[in-house]
């Protein structure tokens, strides 16, 4: 690390930090305890490279604050789960961007992971298939081993064969990758609900179809769920102790 | 953290570290870091979830161990850099993944990133101009504030209408995100390489365009690079102290 380079991993320290409080302050805690992390590390970073020793105590007392607040938040969370009463609700707004799988769900993969239920009545248009293979993508690439994903969805009444033939293509793919997926069709279903086996239930308004529509086929975004745009909704995280009743 | 989750996050560390240390022995070291980095956070957080003193004892050593050669490597990469010297070599072999655009650049990208210069004559045909809509995606979510990007390529003799038309939309596009592109067209252009006004220069031997079509439409990997396959090409990697005379 060099000396040029404090400048730049400060401001990082300092947003990504800001973040965390704030995620914190709305009881956002699991993705505030990700981004308290992230930015603890950068300042641990920025205290080994500094030299002077007035600024290094000034790093160390924030360093220690910051850790202090996350194992809080930790004991907290831990609490609240073994007692079943976990809730946290995550609001996205008209237009933001930042909610890809991989942001939404990161917080709440584990290494104890190896199974998922997807409920969603509406994997059918091809969005909503790219949808889900990017859940899948996102799960594949994730710190955990996932072994079998259960998908519920309705039938595809206007074009069936589509649906049918993507999701052929995807089992295929996916088992390649040594998962299974369980795909069943329901015609009466109409909740949303993602169950992960360690415990964590996730439920976003719309489902996975919560991304706009990019404004152009070569405009940011496009590629990167990141940069993309979102329908307004809500995610509800609750945590069951035993999940394996579920 | 919880006593449940250790076992997972010590497999991670494990995994996380090996590819370090293996990244280190074949001279990547700017990757080893980033792996030695992730591996000792891994550590500290199972260290302090730890009640057992002498295990705690033993992630100590460990943690002190892998912190040692990140410094020294780093201390060997500055100077290395300090006297013009420095080139890293990655061999993507053929069918590998795991080699993002955001895999490869992010050693290199740091907070003082705020200029990139792309020569690459092929950027004409749909999925050449989506490589580069991802590159330009990427730079935009990394921690940097890149205002300019340069772009030298070859005009399509083909269908000029389809690059001229997808620059446009996607000129407009970074233009909104406070990104300049400067694009410009060469007919005798053959070299590529990408260099960073930090002072890194990557030349990655296919250019951008190193990705395999994928198995199919809904296969895994049609829209997470990260795990779709890759032609075998290589990339250097060097350093020029002062970039402002490039």
């Amino acid at each position: 690390m060099t000396q040029n380079h404090l400048p730049g991993m400060e401001s990082s320290a300092i947003s990504v930090l800001k973040r965390a409080v704030e995620l914190d302050q709305s009881g956002r805690f699991l993705e505030s305890l990700v981004c308290y992390q992230e930015g603890i590390q950068l300042l641990i970073d920025i205290q080994k490279a500094v030299n002077d020793d007035s600024k290094r105590g000034h790093y160390r007392e924030k360093i220690k604050g910051y850790m202090d607040r996350a194992e809080h938040i930790k004991a907290h969370v831990n609490q609240m789960k073994e007692e079943g009463k976990y809730h946290e609700q995550v609001r996205i707004a008209e237009d933001a961007i930042g909610y890809s799988y991989e942001a939404i769900f990161k917080p709440y993969i584990s290494g104890a992971l190896t199974e998922v239920w997807v409920e969603d009545p509406y994997i059918r248009h091809t969005h909503q298939l790219y949808n889900f293979l990017r859940f899948c993508e996102m799960l594949l690439k994730a710190s955990c081993k996932v072994k079998t994903i259960h998908l519920l969805t309705s039938p595809d009444d206007v074009d069936v064969g589509q649906q049918t033939s993507s999701m052929a293509e995807l089992t295929q793919s996916l088992s390649a990758h040594g998962v299974t997926l369980d795909l069943q069709y329901s015609t009466t279903i109409h909740d949303r609900e993602i169950r992960f086996d360690n415990g964590w239930i996730i439920k976003i308004g719309r489902g996975l179809d919560y991304f706009k529509r990019p404004k152009g086929r070569f405009s940011i975004g496009y590629c990167d769920y990141d940069l993309r745009q979102c329908h307004k909704t809500t995610v509800d995280i609750f945590h069951k102790k035993h999940t394996k009743t579920l």
